[in-house]
């Protein structure tokens, strides 16, 4: 039997916050998802004004860093056509987003999800996705202090 | 130019607090979804140990009752071999269902969104959801209350 | 952060000799299919002979099983029309299958996988399945006596 | 009437046991599908560690290699834009896999099926489905040679 690690309820809604605050500081309503490590959503928002259309990006962005652990700009990079992995934009019956602001989260070496963010430029949705990462870390190494006094 | 009342996304969270309070109270850790008038999800969390299979489930939840502004209880009655609606379950590509569990909102006779349940049984699952819709319902009192001293 | 128990892919294989061991002894070629408990596909084996149509139907009772924790045949007894669950056979873009041959697979009181057996009648893909499950059982058990020593 | 040659059972394990032997040398769990001559998957299982989005990658590239009869990077090589075969990528319900790592199995000059191989790089990917291949041809020479004695 496999032990896996994966994102809770609360740490996804601590990376949708912090997200949301990033958000608004910005200026963008944005489309948030947050997936476990086998890319099935955890947590989602559409903050007021976010794009209809960037729901399933959203999600698609999620499920992508989660389960194949890699930022989705990693796969936007290598997937230019005459390079051996373009294609794979269309895997997973669409649901495999190469479209920046997808971020996977890693406790160590294990990648226990992935949040995903559309309706801003990529930039811009990367930029919201990794506010909502650096919280959630921010939060452990609080809980680690803690802990250690 | 029309005007559409629509669920804002505080409104879907304060339904989803108060539907994950009531899945706390009877045990069943449950996936809740909330969709606006058209249908598109608006908020969603997957509480620690709901089911994966309940994710698409509680968003086709959410869907129908926003979009269709009917329980999904109401679909499931008269979907039945022989009734002229019978057939309503496969349609929408697969995202209408008919299955307890799925409760419009209303703003006067405006259906503003839904709320999908799934991980527990029928009852349960329509439960959790009517807890929902009846703190956002108990929300706009208040609030009205307060407008009116 | 969560920790979530899984099937290994060891473990998913030893549960596939033991139910092809079965579908020899009834001389019925069978397709079979072990997902983890999100739902995932571990491994999977069609025998010689096996039908072509029971690839998604193994592998969607596989997924069944797994990520909704019970037997297919528990959501085919309740899954008929009038009945407020009727629905649920074509939820999942029809990944989620209501016919008999999928089992869960428990370790305590964990889902942590499920098998899905297709191409025989649905009793003898009941039948194949449980052997399947009835192994693992029984290596994890010898594994314990072991370790009692 | 026709009479097709196909993959059996064992030797898609054969390839499956060779092609997971490889991975491990090379330190990559991989998820690793074995379709037969009409792009139907007999044999499948995903390494421990395996990316859950691998899954349908590696079946689609087992699908492409097997019913088009040509390696998935062929297919990559051509389809760039411009190029006749441009699009080709988003045919047959976006199960038609143009990245590398599929490769099809012949028996002289049938194509009998193919074997795909996803959760590394392409390069990776294409190794370790080479590995399944030769062991699979090296187990045919073995036999003709024993029968010759």
């Amino acid at each position: 039997m496999l032990s896996i690690k994966r994102l809770s309820r609360d740490e996804a809604f601590i990376m949708i916050a912090a997200a949301e605050k990033k958000a608004t500081a910005i200026g963008v309503p944005q489309v948030i998802a947050v997936a476990d490590e086998s890319g099935n959503l955890i947590a989602f928002s559409r903050m007021d004004g976010g794009k209809s259309s960037s729901i399933q990006i959203a999600i698609a962005k999620a499920f992508t860093s989660g389960a194949a652990r890699n930022p989705t700009m990693f796969y936007n990079e290598h997937c230019v056509p005459g390079s051996p992995s373009f294609g794979i934009h269309v895997s997973n019956e669409g649901k495999f987003s190469i479209i920046g602001g997808g971020v996977p989260v890693y406790a160590g070496n294990d990648c226990i999800g992935g949040i995903g963010v559309s309706s801003g430029t990529p930039a811009q949705d990367v930029e919201v996705a990794d506010a909502g990462v650096k919280a959630l870390e921010a939060q452990w190494k609080r809980k680690k202090a803690r802990t250690k006094k």
